[in-house]
């Protein structure tokens, strides 16, 4: 079997997932809300379920969130985007990325990562073929270095493939950051993979900007969303891909042969949802961080160091402190481990997200908590933690 | 861009969707029934839409749908499956062939093709590095023949990728067929990739056989089914993978990696269809039977030789009479497209079903409807073509 997959580990969020069932511990690991998004979508796939349509739709999208993805393109980022060339519906944004990674990459190219990053970045690049290049943003503020960009880029680079707003940093790019990746993606000829599935999850009156609105960049970026992230409904696995039809065209194909399609209730019922108003998306992002905040102010009573956190729905904690009251020798996975049997609370080590095979000054002191949790649901796993150290 | 699909074209069977609704033409083309399947299967799935859970389920796929194909493959087949370590539920049976594939075939394994092929089988091959053998079923009556077969076997052959039931063929593959299948597989250590989403739906007595169930076998096949072509559900992107744990461990790796997992609400529906009684099976098979014969008679009068169809819901004809009558330069590709136009009835061309370069001996004179409709498309269409000749 290939070598890829063999051998490979079950995700991190998985595993944790699994780990925090085993021992009844509250799951501030993996990423999803425990409360289902809006039941007017629900609604609207449930109708489509019981009186509309549930065979193939177009290979391509239901044209109704085909458009509704070019429209919300438009209202927030002003962006033009044409529905009928720029526009792929996915079965979620794992399926776009690994699209976007097939359709790219030569076997030999070079492609750009950013670590930490997540899981699947690593594989799906793999899979294709590709050279892998790291760059390292560094914690606790999650710098990018301009320079260490620039030495990762060379006449090979086909890709950057860039995660913003960052799971796990909770980093949102500023636009200095991205005019540097862009000036390197026109000296360079590159194209950049915009992982941007949290775009409506940042705070403190930070807005995201996508990299595809930079000058030049719409011809060379491929930009993919979620509807389980911006809808939580992170079961429903259904993503979208916009980018220039040239490149599009390739991911469409490898769509063809990877899913072919997509739900058409669970579609139609996105397409619903797009055109929600700002109040809805104002309230996401308000919520959030509300929720952020809370926990943050416990984790912090706790004695972990919670490092700031622009977006996303993720915290990440030093534990140094931690472990020096408990046990001064646990690194992240250990810790992640013992808070699990011991104090009941999961959360996932930040060291699963970097490349294996160069494990050198990987940072072993973090660890990652989600926050899209009720409220008692955060109160009680501080409580908890509060009791253990 | 990648080479294996840029410059790809879109599915033969998305082309003629889309020229069938732009002609106004009866689509017999893209196989998918036109009456969605049993409405209490949508109304569980609409239930959980609204009450239930709406986030990631396990990325194996949700325990009610992973016990109910183990039960399913014991009921039909008498075959042992263990539901923890031996199922695997997809984004449809496509996601779970670019999985199967993705997984066993390293870069440089053989792979043995048969063609007429359905269409993703090449490049998702092709994906994943494999040489691509091929062997031809030759109609009229689709037969295998032993030495063609051993002869694309070497030391290299990592697997053979079968269609049973044969899409666009009709054929069931005898036990004798798949006993040579069987021998070969052995002799030269190779897996078989079994895409089985036809199963359930065989004719005149018929039954499946899975090549999983002869001797030595299931240690060496991934079996493939699909809820979309069971319960008459196409959009619904539901199929499962069953097979020995260690080769299905990577294949869930290459899933996890791709989809991560499928929509919740549309697993559970399917694990509570999985339990239907052998009455809705064996409707489903007589009622295309039926359907299979009206249409046959109907083509037969028109003039279009028909080829046996012991399985699936297509039927392929001869056009080389018909070609006579109108126009003897037609190919099958110049026909479906010009009886799209003028008779306004879609069907598709079987030289689509194969592989590209190899064209030499492919024969033209052969199209393929899907007869999975209402009796009233069906007579229509025939009266168009009756008018039409
Ligand atoms: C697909 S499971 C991972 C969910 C997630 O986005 C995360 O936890 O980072
Ligand atoms: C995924 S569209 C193709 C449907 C089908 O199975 C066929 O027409 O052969």
């Amino acid at each position: 079997t290939n070598t890829i997959y063999t051998g490979l580990p079950t995700t991190i969020f998985e595993t944790m997932s699994r780990l925090a069932a085993q021992h009844g511990a509250i799951n501030l690991g993996q990423g999803f809300p425990d409360v289902d998004g809006p039941l007017d979508i629900r609604h609207n796939a449930s109708d489509e379920l019981l009186n509309g349509y549930n065979q193939y739709p177009p290979m391509l999208g239901l044209p109704a969130l085909r458009t509704a993805v070019a429209d919300a393109n438009k209202r927030f980022y002003d962006l033009d985007i044409d529905a009928n060339s720029q526009v792929l519906v996915t079965s979620g944004a794992t399926e776009a990325l690994s699209d976007c990674l097939t359709a790219l990459i030569e076997p030999g190219d070079e492609i750009i990562l950013i670590e930490p990053l997540y899981d699947c970045y690593l594989p799906l690049a793999q899979r294709a073929g590709a050279v892998v290049k790291s760059v390292r943003v560094v914690p606790p503020n999650w710098t990018l270095d301009r320079d260490a960009l620039e030495q990762a880029f060379s006449d090979n680079t086909k890709a950057v493939l860039l995660n913003n707003p960052h799971n796990p940093a909770g980093k949102v790019f500023s636009r200095e950051e991205l005019g540097w990746i862009a000036d390197l993606l026109i000296k360079y000829d590159a194209y950049a993979i915009c992982d941007e599935v949290y775009e409506h999850i940042t705070f403190d009156g930070r807005s995201h900007i996508p990299l595809m609105t930079l000058d030049g960049m719409a011809e060379r970026c491929l930009r993919i969303g979620s509807a389980g992230k911006t809808f939580s409904l992170t079961g429903w696995k259904v993503g979208y891909v916009t980018g220039p039809a040239s490149l599009l065209d390739p991911v469409a194909k490898a769509h063809q042969f990877t899913t072919f399609t997509t739900p058409p209730n669970l579609q139609s019922a996105v397409a619903f949802g797009l055109s929600k108003g700002d109040n809805y998306y104002n309230a996401l992002a308000a919520d959030l961080q509300a929720k952020r905040d809370r926990l943050a102010k416990g984790l912090a009573a706790v004695g972990l160091d919670v490092i700031p956190c622009e977006g996303t729905y993720f915290l990440t904690t030093d534990i140094t402190a931690v472990c020096l009251r408990i046990d001064s020798a646990l690194d992240d996975v250990a810790f992640c481990q013992m808070m699990t049997e011991q104090a009941k609370v999961t959360a996932v080590p930040v060291s699963a997200f970097y490349v294996k095979d160069n494990q050198s000054e990987v940072p072993k002191n973090f660890i990652r908590f989600c926050f899209s949790k009720k409220d008692a649901v955060l109160d009680d796993a501080v409580k908890r933690l509060l009791k253990w150290v």
